[in-house]
């Protein structure tokens, strides 16, 4: 590359960084999990948590299988977007005594960065299919539909946690 | 405060954090809008942006009006998140030369910001529902279908880019 060459040139660039990118943020987040997963006071919570970890490891293997298809290895680039996120949710954590209270954080650090998540295979579902690569169109797509079911799951789960708080406060 | 002692304590402190979190992060979203937009090159897209920069300005009184309701100030806290979200859009932003594939780049980075309001704010509403907080809710529900409505057309856009460009290599 020379010195002033730029490292994305084509659509097919965009997509394997997008990926490489991916690959980074799901390696962070197997990481993140496991403590989330010892702060929870909530075992439903806690379950979710530990289910979303092996879902996860699941993930990295349907990456490793599109890096295959593309005839690339594995490979992660830093993304400062993921580790922004996690960095968030370590920090609110950090700051809360109140085990109802921190549930809820953890809830919402963890619907933070599935909607990152979303956002991403959204976006590479969409190229991939425009450009032609069903096959890994719909690796990405069973990635993509775990991602709504987790953030529907904790959705449902921060619900029940603020109400069961908000009958302790009102009783 | 003590030296040991947390800040956040109950949930209404955590509403509040919350809130000041996205305080902040849609005034560094109204700082990378304008940049987004000049270096886009579709029309649509340049307008695109423009168009959801006036909306952030009216979605930051909304988030003032919420402070007011709670007889707060208006005040932001660093927002790891947004932050690294926005550094990594204009990282790989400045790696691109070719101008559609750069294009396609700004919608998947917008998606990813719109993604982490969508977050943010289904948490706050959500929260502020349950707390009997109607009003608050009502508000901030205004601002969660304006980036649910901006995300779709960010989609619809990303789609015709890249067929766009897909058909240009097969023409």
């Amino acid at each position: 590359m020379g010195l002033f060459s730029k490292d994305i040139v084509t659509f097919d660039d965009l997509f394997l960084h997008q990926l490489q990118d991916v690959y980074y943020a799901e390696h962070q987040i197997t990481k993140a999990l496991p403590k989330m997963a010892a702060k929870a006071t909530a075992p439903t919570l806690r379950e979710g948590f530990e289910t979303h970890l092996r879902e996860t490891e699941g993930q990295i293997a349907r990456l490793e299988r599109v890096f295959g298809l593309l005839n690339e290895k594995p490979k992660a680039v830093t993304c400062p977007a993921i580790d922004g996120i996690i960095a968030e949710a370590n920090e609110v954590a950090g700051e809360i005594a109140d085990k109802a209270v921190l549930d809820a954080a953890l809830i919402a650090s963890a619907q933070a960065v599935e909607h990152y998540e979303i956002a991403r295979y959204g976006t590479m579902v969409a190229w991939a299919t425009q450009l032609g690569r069903s096959e890994i169109a719909a690796i990405l797509q069973e990635t993509l539909d775990e991602e709504y079911a987790t953030d529907d799951k904790l959705t449902a789960m921060a619900l029940s946690t603020v109400n069961g708080r908000a009958d302790a406060v009102t009783a």
